[in-house]
């Protein structure tokens, strides 16, 4: 099969996109992308903000893409039982400031910041913290973000925002998550 | 990295999933869905029915996972002048044909359609043809179908829908597509 290289001159502005919204697909989006990108050879780091989110089946294909793709399980879950949420809030810190510290090494041509707008949303990240390092991300590098409840202050900054809706749900019907699709 | 097992008996009911809508992220949520599936060590089956719509970095990560990734460029792209359009039916139709007989022969965890709504919205083909297909599908395989125009029939027949939904999109901002990015 005959395949033609991109045309025209490479940009190198890099783009910040979201995927946000109630239904499913945000983080799949995201594997999509890591997945175009990683067949360009280019460096990809995925972070992960809410442990247990990903699963088995894109763990094993992350492995797949080594040394390409670094893949950070960061954060805690999310209890949001009282004796927890200190440690969960410490967490999540944590991995704000491991991704920010990615970001602004600038070793990969894209990074992944999974469920990360959970972290304004609830109030354990500033919002202008993260807007700020965004802002302030190299150049070239696209950076994608997943989540419900993007903030219009991020969906400003960002230059690609789709939201997904739910318009059914196999939940709904008494449809167990399946192996290998995961939803 | 300690990486847990999906828990419970594994259900051999496959899903019928759709991403639709106008926003970007269709394909690439398919693609995502691939990425997990391959990384079960399932065979997945990518059948796109407008030629030109995936990019060179697809197709070379696409390359990374053979022999468990079969993917195939049907179709013609759609040009939509009066010369050609006999051509472009034809090749859709021989596109159909392809995929519904990979449906049947059942050698595959996960197949998906990218682009299938098309077909039946332009009345190329039946789309009751097409809910056959679906409706007699092997039980536990997965198929998960992209495009705009999902119809109402389509939608009652999947298990999982979400719509996508184009909040902003950096064409508007006369930002060019990027590499690895693609969108």
């Amino acid at each position: 099969m005959a395949v033609a290289k991109p045309k025209g001159k490479e940009s190198t502005k890099g783009l910040i996109v979201v995927f946000t919204g109630n239904g499913k697909g945000k983080t799949t989006a995201a594997l999509g992308l890591a997945f175009r990108a990683l067949g360009h050879e280019h460096r990809v780091c995925i972070i992960q903000f809410i442990k247990g989110s990903w699963q088995y089946g894109e763990l094993e294909a992350a492995k797949i893409f080594k040394p390409l793709l670094d893949f950070h399980v960061m954060g805690r879950g999310f209890t949001w039982k009282s004796d927890d949420l200190e440690k969960d809030k410490a967490a999540a810190r944590e991995a704000w400031e491991f991704a920010a510290q990615t970001i602004r090494e600038n070793r990969h041509e894209l990074v992944i910041l999974d469920e990360l707008t959970y972290l304004p949303h609830y109030q354990i990240i500033d919002e202008e913290e993260i807007l700020a390092v965004l802002r302030d991300k190299p150049a070239a590098m696209h950076i994608a973000i997943t989540g419900r409840y993007a903030s219009e202050a991020l969906i400003e900054l960002a230059d690609l925002v789709t939201e997904m809706r739910e318009i059914k749900h196999p939940f709904h019907n008494g449809v167990k998550a399946q192996r290998g699709m995961e939803f």
